[in-house]
């Protein structure tokens, strides 16, 4: 195990991070906010430990599988914990536990949190809380489409074009390239989003504040009814475009920069998630129209955000879904369990998985019809092999399976069935909002300790794809020489 | 097609009804209930319906795949509305589509009743009303362990020790030789638990009707507290014990008879099912103990009936598990994804395809490890192909997709998302009970009309392993010739 080059590519993401704290000492300075000094302490703090860690004499250059999933996993945590402090430093969120389960909830992108009154709190810390989202969103781009495939862990060869081929030697450069394109379309949509809501009549500081949150699809606000807080139609329907986009696969940007238009209409994952979320909108705009929100378009806006939101595991809401009637709920709750597009900021099982289990199901059933034929499984004209639907499925059962065992444990705190198996889907799924005590209008606050750190580590489990996580907790992974 | 076949088939199965209701009818003439005549028009409305069908000229013997399917769903639902005839006709259930209802959650070994007061039918109906469990369990042990392996549904290889190798031909004398030892092991069964429970101090026809719901994993009780009625705990722990017995695969009868007891021992998926009844039991009596039951007895008693209820999908209940805390109702609730073994009464996903999703989750965290280790995954030593795994993924997918599909459909009722998930997962798991609505102290009966064929329909998927009636659902099965 090369511990060296591990210790300072931490020591570096904290450095990284001292650097991202200087923006919302910014807004704190601007708005002349004594949350100004936690963020000078932690960026001291960090520059300290991050510097300590960087310097550290490493061995050798070579980072392959097994370091690369201690940098993921620890690197999350490490980021998360010293994230925290200026919630803690500014009072804003005197417990550190709070603390942590808010950082990790903005950067895993889930936005679920502890905060009952989110309007009391300094405009900088808020800003930081936010930003955590949109750097949580960046780490995740370049997490699954150059690093996870290139450590191979289970299944990910799918959300790449090239095939991995050996690791070591050409992971950095390959990680690169990704991410420059990456980042040009992250970038890209941040800006597009801030100027339509700027035209919109939102100050800077809130389109920028609901902009980390839509493109990371986190949903964080600093409103405590969310996008409830905006009168404006055309607010909500910028929010809600730009959360479907942030759940497209972000190389299909690229594709269409490259005018690979083809490319882009004819792909499966797009046309399943973009029919997902118009049946759903439609399905639920039948079921309320006449009953809750008046008129058609309303009626049509509430849905297709809503939709949109829990779809792309963002979570922001503009009402709450919980006094919509059963089907619609239903709807709400299927969705929860859909997620975004592989390459896209969005979490959940993702709609690629559904794909191939889908295709799989038909296949199976024309397997009946015909015993003897061979029929492969293709997603956008590739053969899917049966390494990769073995990953698929085993990653899908996984995810239940820690679904249920979650809903277990949380189910100790004495909330009823139902609350607990949402709260897990809801951070397992990086969503936020789930139902009953932790529905649109409740916060994560009533928790015990050990019940908001299992959701934080839920919220890990779901961002880094499970794997990540699940193997570090193995003690083969620590014992083995590999 | 070779409906011909199709037709006489059909027929002798009404012909067999007809010979089974003449039990009921006995039990009938012996309380001296009016009741008596609807069992002789039923009989005598299948002697003529059944005879003639019987009697169709036949070009050809040949049963294909495709007439295999046929005969089972059509088998299955024409039993059922026949076998709902003495219901209606005597007036026990007046509504045609309650009386079908009853029948097919009999048939299917499920156990949902649509009857809000059990104890005042006559007892003859009543006798009926059970003996469709025993049938149906009878009719399953031959489906899943001859009839669908040599049609080949989906993943269906498994449940068999041989390869099936060419169709046509072998059908008959395979299927006669497996189910005649299976018959021989359900009949012992059935038997002995009779002698147990006259032991007991129940009367003949008590014995008789708690065994029929209890072998067929079924659950219909006479009582409208179900076991709950009998304070007797040998009565209870007896009726647990052959719950959990007939959740077994019954080839390991056989397999015991031989004395090949290594096989029995060392059987991956019966000692799944143990750990699992063991575990769930262990967890629910240290989460009750001292609460709810009084003494550890007392507890481990109600916690072990109500776990071996729903594992092995019978329904019947000592207590309503709905007073127990969020923890040992999530463990219920899990339990209702579990199922009994394969060649087992019981219905569900089953531990056989549970093992096998686990065995494939231990693998791909082990490749991320060895990326280039090639790991067969093997039960009880033989190797699982990629074809089976392919057929156990895409039966746990379409699945869930018919739970949440139903779920949906059954919430436009207005009843609220839990119980509507929960009465979809009960019938389809062939359980009976499930939460909220549909809780073990409920019926079935404020369902609508539309709902109440859905939730048949759901009964039907489960017990016919889903693929047997959804590929009869499909438009390409009616148009292409094979």
């Amino acid at each position: 195990m090369n511990y060296g080059m591990v210790v300072k590519v931490l020591g570096n993401l904290l450095l990284f991070e001292a650097a991202a704290l200087v923006v919302p000492l910014f807004v704190s300075l601007y708005y002349r906010e004594h949350s100004a000094l936690a963020f000078m302490y932690t960026i001291l703090i960090l520059i300290v430990v991050g510097g300590l860690m960087a310097k550290i004499p490493n061995p050798s250059k070579k980072i392959r599988s097994k370091e690369g999933l201690i940098i993921v996993a620890a690197g999350w945590v490490f980021v998360s914990y010293f994230g925290a402090l200026p919630f803690t430093l500014s009072g804003s969120i005197p417990s550190m536990v709070d603390a942590f389960f808010e950082t990790v909830s903005g950067l895993t992108t889930t936005g679920a949190t502890i905060i009952n009154d989110i309007e009391v709190l300094p405009r900088g810390i808020l800003f930081w809380r936010s930003l955590t989202h949109w750097l949580g969103g960046m780490g995740i781009l370049v997490l699954t489409l150059a690093v996870l495939p290139a450590i191979g862990v289970g299944g990910f060869q799918i959300f790449k074009a090239e095939s991995p081929g050996p690791v070591s030697d050409k992971l950095v450069p390959r990680m690169r390239n990704t991410a420059t394109i990456l980042y040009t379309a992250y970038l890209g949509l941040t800006i597009l989003q801030i100027i339509l809501l700027l035209l919109g009549g939102l100050t800077l500081y809130e389109a920028a504040i609901h902009t980390f949150g839509t493109v990371g699809t986190g949903g964080f606000s600093i409103y405590n009814t969310s996008i409830g807080a905006y009168n404006s139609s055309y607010v909500v329907m910028v929010i809600a475009i730009f959360m479907i986009a942030s759940g497209i696969n972000f190389s299909l940007y690229y594709e269409l920069y490259k005018r690979n238009w083809r490319e882009v209409i004819y792909n499966s994952e797009l046309r399943l998630y973009l029919s997902i979320i118009g049946i759903a909108t439609l399905l639920i705009t039948l079921n309320l129209y006449g009953r809750i929100h008046g008129g058609l378009f309303e009626t049509f806006k509430h849905a297709l955000f809503q939709v949109a939101s829990i779809t792309t595991t963002t979570g922001y809401a503009t009402m709450d879904y919980e006094i919509w009637p059963s089907f619609s709920q239903g709807i709400i709750f299927i969705l929860m369990f859909i997620g975004g597009s592989a390459g896209s900021t969005g979490g959940g099982i993702k709609i690629i998985r559904h794909l191939i289990l889908l295709k799989l199901v038909i296949r199976e059933i024309s397997k009946i019809l015909h015993p003897r034929a061979v029929i492969p499984i293709r997603v956008n004209g590739k053969m899917i092999s049966a390494d990769v639907i073995a990953g698929v499925t085993s990653f899908f059962f996984l995810y239940l399976l820690l679904l249920m065992g979650g809903t277990l444990l949380i189910s100790l705190e004495g909330v009823d069935l139902f609350s607990s198996l949402t709260s897990v889907a809801a951070t397992l799924g990086n969503i936020g909002p789930g139902f009953g005590a932790v529905g649109p209008t409740q916060t994560y606050s009533a928790f015990s300790v050990p019940s908001k750190l299992l959701l934080s580590l839920m919220m890990l489990f779901g961002r880094l794809e499970l794997y990540t996580i699940f193997i570090l907790l193995m003690p083969t992974f620590w014992k083995e020489r590999i």
